[in-house]
């Protein structure tokens, strides 16, 4: 028989989790190779001595198949040459695994790429709720000026792969500041696309 | 091959929320048999002509299995005799299956049993995360003076099972009004606790 786990209070405030079971920071230079102007990378992280650019605070109450994890997270406003701050991405390890982001704070998007390369982008502020479903690449960028803070829930087996985005030399599409208080997309000339026996390889991790 | 699910935005507002695909709502007579005070209830009905006590929209993407569901529940507030307001209550239908709630507005409370009998009970308000385990339980109670709202989250295979607090004749522990504008916690007399069996087969639905 297996053992019942306790029930859990969670309270998210100041952009974080009381009550989390884990936590952890992204700096600007473990995100090297993702934005296009590198010189401008380095010289942002010479000039502002490596800041935190997003926190996690997250609550794992187990990784068995059916449970679920939630947290919340906390990323910085900030621009690297015409690109706004940006998490890694991923697509999940299981990649039939969906994810739910639910703005709390500031103002930013997902952006997310199937496996085929296309790309949708969806906003989120307070209120608003992204569902990304299985399969879909995505990544989290604030295209604000105040932190951008959101919750976020999925499947406790999900895992992440880091790797996808890398192994196409990014997502095919940038988001780029426009000149205008707004965002638009730019293509990323280096993508190469998943060739169908890489999309069938991903398509075919379905339960 | 499976087919891929589009990305979606949800919008929640006013105790609802925009995008969803399913709604439902349940009045106060389909709630027969969950209060101790049935005279209350029935007069209550009478009284009132019976109106919507919660109301949910979800958002159901699929059943697949690793796929999960969201939605905005709206509780009104109200007593019947000293009970407040109350939620059906379930146990998920494959009950290994967690499911979690986050406070959006008011003021209420998660009331969960294991199924051994254990009562825990968390407060939920705004920027408030429950988190209900596999194998519990659970009935939302808005102990507050207005509509008491949370989003939740659960595996789109969950199901509910809502005659498991039937056939006990109701939870262990009832919320009742303390009379100083707080909440108290009473035995409910006619509580049939669950055999051994019972208890062996719900935590066999183990995947």
């Amino acid at each position: 028989m297996v053992t019942l786990s306790d029930p859990a209070l969670l309270l998210i405030r100041d952009g974080g989790m009381d009550g989390a079971t884990g936590h952890y920071e992204k700096r600007l230079s473990e995100l090297t190779g993702l934005y296009r102007d590198t010189a401008a990378h380095t010289a942002a992280i010479a000039r502002s001595g490596d800041p935190v650019v997003y926190a996690v605070d997250d609550f794992r109450p187990s990784a068995s198949s059916g449970d679920m994890i939630f947290g919340v997270t906390r990323m910085v406003p900030g621009k690297i040459g015409d690109e706004f701050y940006l998490t890694r991405g991923h697509i999940h390890a299981k990649a039939d695994r969906p994810e739910i982001y639910h703005g709390q704070a500031g103002h930013g998007l997902m952006l997310m790429e199937s496996p085929e390369g296309e790309t949708k982008v969806i906003e989120i502020a307070a209120n608003a709720v992204c569902y990304v479903p299985p399969f879909w690449i995505h990544r989290s960028i604030n295209t604000g000026a105040e932190d951008f803070v959101m919750a976020f829930s999925y499947p406790a087996d999900a895992g992440q792969d880091y790797g996808i985005i890398a192994r196409s030399n990014g997502m095919r599409k940038r988001v780029v500041d426009d000149g205008k208080g707004g965002w638009s997309l730019a293509d990323n000339p280096n993508y190469r696309r998943r060739t169908e026996a890489e999309i069938q390889t991903l398509m075919a991790q379905h339960i």
